[in-house]
Order: structure tokens, then C-alpha cells, then sequence
């Protein structure tokens, strides 16, 4: 699978845009709020950075009060999600997403633990057909 | 700039990259001793991950201790390594590296303070010429 994009959690997303533009030559390509989040995804080559800054409580605020600011999950693009989830679960990877739900951009999504992921909260990523 | 890989640390490096070959279908491209680090790094479409186990201490050891194997850093690639220290300095962020030493693969890397960055730790990589 191919890397879609790393998600970044941040309490200032509109500093943290401007600072990635100058310093990593990043370009903002989209913009939008999605379950009590206010999400910037910014271009990197063939990958994603979608910067996620929380306006209400949720798992992205619950982040940054436990962790505060930083790396927040990777995401993997499957053009068969359900069988992602499926190889996953076989793989006694525990499923935060049983079924995938609407994310942002329109994609399809579902997310895995991170205890059986070394740590790291995965998300696939299935494009809309 | 391209995202040229993200950086995990973990501390069973074998473990790891068996479980993302199986879920995640990334394929292991190269493997090194560095730094007292064994590094793997793993292909997922034009970007990589990179595994990181310390088998002494150090920088990644202390970030095991502290907060568990997980998303360590984002490395981005550039043609001029130098000049893209110049332009974080410029932009308040603390160097961790003054100037660009040998790292994994024989890339020339630097890296800079998460502090500056959202709290993301940020690794410049230029391909030796």
C-alpha cells in the first residue's frame, strides 16, 4: 500500500501551515472542518500532511492534552478497505473502525490500534468510486 | 520539498516488519547498522518508512523510555541541504545539526528542533551526488 498521508496534530494550525510553507516549501491544497476538527492537508511530493487542530473535545484533543502536538497517525491508501480491515483483524491488529465511515476529503476510512501497529495509529484510506 | 520517509522507533525491529509486510504490504528495501541503530527501511509507493531499534543508548533509547515505539520523525528530501538548514534558521527553528552529517543509506541528513515544527520532529536528507 502506498502512503496517503501523515496526520499531525496541533493546537495552531494556521501557525503551523505558514511555519511548513516556509520551511519545508509544503503547498496548502485543502481545507476543511470534519467532526470537530479543523484539518489543513498540504502537499509533500506523492504524500499528504494533514494538519488537524481540535475546536471540541474528541480523540485529537484528548492527543494533545496527553501528548500535546506532534505525530498523530499514518494513513495507507487500499482500493478495498473492508478486505484491509479483514487482513488486519487476521493479523490480531485490534479494529477501532469495524466498518470504514465518511472522512475528510470524501474518502472512505477506518482505523486500526496502535498496539498492534508498534505503536503507530494506522488508517487505510479508500478513495470514493 | 518530497516527504522522503517517516522514522518509527520500536524496539522489536524483526516483529515489526513482518506485521507491516502482512497488513500493510510494504516491502523491505534495505537494511543497516548506524549510530548503534539497526535501521530497516520498508516501501510504501514513493516514500518509505524507516524502523529504528537501538541496540545501545541514545537519542531513539531515550525516546523508547520516555514515550514508547511509535512515529519518531518526517524526513524530507532536498537538493541542497545547507541552504535548507539557512531557511529554518531564518524561520526561529533550532538546528539540532549546525551542518549535514552521514546518515542511513549514505545520505547526508540534518535535523532540526521539534520545538520550531509543531512539535514534529523534522530531518532534512539530500542523496549523495
Amino acid at each position: 500500500m502506498d502512503l496517503h498521508h501523515v496526520g499531525i496534530a496541533t493546537d495552531d494550525l494556521e501557525g503551523m501551515v505558514a511555519q511548513y510553507e516556509t520551511v519545508l516549501e509544503v503547498e496548502p491544497v485543502h481545507r476543511e472542518r470534519l467532526d470537530g476538527l479543523e484539518v489543513a492537508f498540504l502537499e509533500t511530493g506523492s504524500c499528504l500532511l494533514e494538519l488537524l487542530e481540535p475546536h471540541q473535545s474528541g480523540t485529537v484533543a484528548r492527543f494533545l492534552e496527553r501528548r500535546g502536538p506532534g505525530l498523530h497517525h499514518l494513513a495507507f491508501e487500499t482500493d478495498d478497505i473492508t478486505a484491509a480491515l479483514g487482513q488486519a483483524a487476521t493479523a490480531g491488529v485490534e479494529l477501532v473502525d469495524e466498518s470504514p465511515r465518511s472522512g475528510a476529503w470524501g474518502h472512505e476510512v477506518a482505523f486500526v490500534h496502535p498496539a498492534g501497529m508498534g505503536g503507530v495509529l494506522v488508517e487505510f484510506v479508500q478513495h470514493p468510486h
